[in-house]
């Protein structure tokens, strides 16, 4: 993220997950409804840009889901539809909702899958490598042909289980956008701060921190940013808002080519705005209502949320 | 806090606990250290406004320590020496320090203290009751002719086992500062906007909600308010960061006696700021060497750390 001022916007190219999740919290419960990290990236960040999305499904994955997507403008070229079961994911959300349990998982089509670029995503300017296994991200990587902005997420079970590509994919990774949970395990520090300084000196000069319903921490160089969480009444489902949060990022800074301080600011403010409706609703229900001017207002609304006076 | 705009500010009278802590981190032990909430809220409030301490302590308090709070300008005439011992208060915090136990406690001179306070202090038009049971906060209430701003902060402790003295109580103060827990605890709400929700039906008209590293959301009528924690590198003792917090607010309304939304948001940031410094050290080392200048520049910094442009 050396380059910075305003500079024309492209296409952003999103790998990842693509599932059908069930998702039980205190209050409700959905079955077989659509989610996987590409799913909500791709979601979101088609609110602000034109996405080309790179997963597999299976021949089980509903018509429906996919002309939505289409519909949303994301391009599916890169979206292989193979023979077998679609990802699927079971999870329970405790009271606190920031704790849940994975009940089940189930790879099924993603199983031995090798992510290939349609030709045309390999001049995309704009990528974003969502959680899976470093091998698959850097596969994908390769075959960009010379992106202007790279951002991946990990998780968890990569940092324990593939910390060799892992790290050799952070070297080549500008933007890393992980939660603080997984910053703490990268890091093996605590404390937010110097966890952001560990992970700075594994390749990224950007790290957006997220921490949920407490907002996120942005990192670069010697600046830091804090972006509150959209303070809601209720929060039906909190599947997918950190997903969605890297969706508004990446989608308003492609779609602005803005990648200077201000515009990784109002970008980080934009997916936080987004990340703030998808929990609005189970899945991606509330994106599926969303429009751009629901965005502009809340954008709005969240100034108003962190304005004060310079002293 | 009906009145807005810049109004003549004035003195600040602050009823609470005055202690010896010993606290203990992961890292490092304090042993038999200034503390107490008043202590915290008069020293903290002591960079803005004329603080008048209420409060009462045992005849082995160190004279240093009353004369360091002289020096702040302080007036102790509000604070009682009695034969015996000061409240002793001991206090371990765990890796994550959001979490601690208390590993000791005695009231000793403070068990059936009945505040009075001095005449002068009666006429003062900002008073603070922090955490002491509300049977105390209210008596000291009484006292005051015709305060301008009533603050208080509350615990779990009475939250359970006082509730009608508090509810009495809150119905007579606008401004409640608690922590996240004591707002769940106070509401049955988990969700802090909820919570919130419940807690302005109680009485106050404003109320700040502490979220320790995750800073603080304010609550007044259809406006909320985020300000983040300053990031620190290192947190060496949490003690005293929501007591200094709320001084740090209450001095800045008590200097300026703006009391405007724009006024309270300004206060809040002056809170988040004293508080920063507090935890940088045991006790309150941090304060004692602790610069006007100090502040200003890191109210600055949390200029930086919030802005963004609007859309």
């Amino acid at each position: 993220m050396a380059e910075s001022g305003e500079e024309k916007g492209g296409a952003l190219v999103v790998v990842g997950s693509v599932a059908i999740d069930t998702i039980e919290t205190q209050a409700d419960r959905a079955p077989e409804v659509l989610g996987g990290a590409a799913t909500y990236f791709a979601a979101a960040a088609s609110f602000f840009a034109p996405v080309r999305m790179v997963g597999v499904v299976g021949s089980d994955f509903p018509e429906a889901d996919l002309d939505w997507l289409r519909r949303r403008g994301i391009d599916l070229a890169g979206l292989e539809v193979r023979a077998g079961r679609t990802m699927r994911w079971t999870g329970r959300y405790h009271e606190d909702m920031n704790v849940r349990d994975t009940l089940s998982f189930e790879a099924n089509v993603f199983d031995g899958y090798l992510p290939t670029l349609p030709a045309a995503y390999c001049e995309a300017p704009y990528v974003f490598l969502a959680n899976i296994a470093p091998e698959l991200q850097t596969r994908v990587l390769d075959q960009m042909r010379s992106p202007r902005l790279v951002g991946a997420d990990t998780m968890n079970l990569w940092i324990e289980t593939a910390r060799d590509e892992l790290a050799a994919l952070l070297r080549r990774v500008p933007l890393l956008i992980i939660n603080d949970e997984e910053a703490r395990l990268l890091s093996g520090e605590r404390n937010v701060v110097r966890a952001a300084r560990r992970i700075l000196d594994l390749g990224p000069t950007s790290l957006m921190i997220k921490r949920g319903e407490y907002g996120v921490l942005f990192f670069s160089g010697n600046s830091v940013f804090s972006a509150p969480a959209y303070p809601l009444e209720e929060v039906f489902d909190p599947t997918g808002a950190g997903d969605t949060f890297a969706g508004g990022v990446m989608g308003y800074l492609a779609a602005t080519g803005d990648v200077s301080p201000a515009g990784i600011r109002k970008a980080i403010v934009y997916g936080s705005v987004v990340a703030s409706f998808t929990v609005e609703a189970f899945s991606l229900e509330r994106l599926r209502a969303l429009t751009r001017d629901d965005i502009e207002r809340r954008y709005r609304q969240f100034v108003s949320l962190t304005s004060f006076d310079v002293a």
